[in-house]
């Protein structure tokens, strides 16, 4: 294993303390709780509050800022953060108009997020699941379907909602439309490499595709054969097309998880386009980048999001993170 | 070679077509010319043009929009683009003003940018070369030094003078300024894999790292055992350090290769930070992440330049490109 680490037991907190050296003035890191935090809450505003296991970045830590997060909880890589951590961030946030928690759907980060929510006893926390992996039912670390990309869209769409000013009850509205909307599906080339076992967490041989793969490199639908662009993005369009709830217009996000290029990024993304065309899909927005990672892995995952029109205004509203940054 | 490509021979133009059908309303891609370009330029403004071999996405295609690039000319991958390209991206550039080329320093590009410029007969176009890398003097592909992160900094700045209405003397003093205070160095801890070689480009042992790395794999300035990132940081920063012309606060850079995680660009810029702090160098701008990559590899570079009020003001001017964007 090669990687750019010092103690491989501190990756986490090497990773916070370059995060609060890069961003002094609009972010404050809790190095003991793990916690990146907006360095100024906004009075009055619901709190929004994401987290889970490290290893998925920029997710969550490069989302907190105005019109997404105020606070993210790291935990350690691919492992959910405690409840106490969780606990923290959620009254950090909680200005007075109560918190809402973005999960995703992994047995440890509910049952924690949900034991945070009773121990922060003076703040109102409600939350949302987010469950938008088509690929599997059930899974290595889930019952039911596992959150992936579509946590960015809940995590811009709730943060867009509560910096406008809406209440608890109307931020939550706007997380359980997205989650219940957005749908996704990934395929690894490569596996990715946890700094504590210093090996890939699963073997693909040199001419198989991971297809369905989850975000900490759970098993997908099935293990095939290498295949061009284009039948690969035929094989991740179509299942998430076919579970799509609306013919409204798309938001679409095609995702690196981690050592693809940006150019094969696009590249895919031209192959999904065409298929989209294919059905007849209107594309209201993309998105092409590293969003939601899986350490090192080498692949890509594919969201689609039916929007309204409340939804893409949310969208476009001024965001301002490290890793999702557009004006008005 | 696993890679998310169709034919390994049309990889640049299947990078364009997505890049297309990702930012149909912003940007225009001429899929003959292999050019990405504003859909609209701003009549009166300093044309602002470069471009290089491809596979260091996003550099230069990502760069294109208000506040940075009018063009960018899409050689093959680690090819420099042809003549009759670049010539093509200078006139669309120009709308009276002049066009500014930024041309990294490696033998081909600067060549075909000067024959480029004196085919663009009814323009008036102007270079700078960018050759900030400390790590060796001449190399495979360059007399002189590489160019290599300091290019995102002078795209940035020269793109920031125009927008705000210098004229080319004016944008071109800003660039050479620029070009003139940035150094870098990088290090690989793999080497990426060419598409049409199907192979990575070099050899690095399971414990070693190149230091000095140029971003196309030629050799650095020494081939050492694998270290902790602080040893690391230091063994970048000091000689960058070294180089410096100035002691204006800095602004930094802690760039990606392609397939180093995020979480790891962090915690080398923390270890980074330290040193600077070490030395008493103020940082007043960072930047981390992948801005200037080499495919694949893994690995890093550190790119600082001295800022004086003007240059940093530039800096923080809008950009809005679908790589580098912040409001004012």
């Amino acid at each position: 294993m090669k990687k750019l680490i010092n103690d491989p037991a501190d990756v986490v907190r090497d990773f916070l303390a370059g995060f609060a050296a890069a961003h002094p003035k609009t972010h404050r890191v809790d190095a003991e709780r793990r916690l990146v935090l907006r360095s100024k809450m906004q009075e009055g505003k619901v709190g929004v509050v994401s987290g889970g296991g490290s290893g998925h970045e920029p997710l969550h830590a490069g989302f907190v800022g105005p019109g997404m997060l105020d606070a993210a909880v790291c935990g350690e890589v691919f492992t959910s953060p405690v409840p106490d951590q969780i606990q923290a961030a959620t009254e950090a946030a909680d200005t007075g108009a109560g918190v809402l928690h973005i999960v995703k759907n992994y047995t440890g980060d509910v049952m924690n997020f949900d034991m945070a929510a009773e121990l922060a006893e003076d703040t109102r926390a409600e939350s949302v699941i987010v469950a938008d992996d088509v690929a599997v039912e059930d899974s290595s670390f889930t019952a039911g379907r596992r959150g992936v990309g579509g946590t960015v869209f809940v995590e811009r769409l709730a943060g867009a909602a509560a910096a406008e000013g809406r209440d608890l009850d109307g931020v939550l509205a706007v997380a359980r439309k997205a989650a219940e909307s957005c749908r996704s599906m990934g395929v690894a080339l490569t596996s990715g490499t946890l700094p504590a076992h210093g090996k890939p967490s699963f073997q693909l041989g040199e001419d198989e595709l991971e297809l369905g793969v989850g975000i900490h490199g759970e098993p997908g639908r099935s293990r095939e054969p290498m295949a061009p662009a284009g039948q690969i993005a035929r094989k991740l369009t179509e299942p998430v097309l076919a579970e799509l709830s609306s013919g409204e217009p798309v938001i679409a996000m095609l995702n690196g998880m981690g050592s693809t290029p940006l150019s094969e990024l696009y590249l895919m993304y031209g192959e999904v386009a065409k298929l989209l065309g294919e059905h007849d899909v209107e594309v209201a927005r993309v998105l092409v980048g590293d969003y939601i990672t899986s350490l090192d892995m080498a692949g890509c995952s594919l969201t689609l999001m039916p929007a309204d029109e409340d939804l893409l205004r949310l969208w476009d509203s001024p965001v301002d993170t490290p890793s999702l940054r557009w004006g008005a």
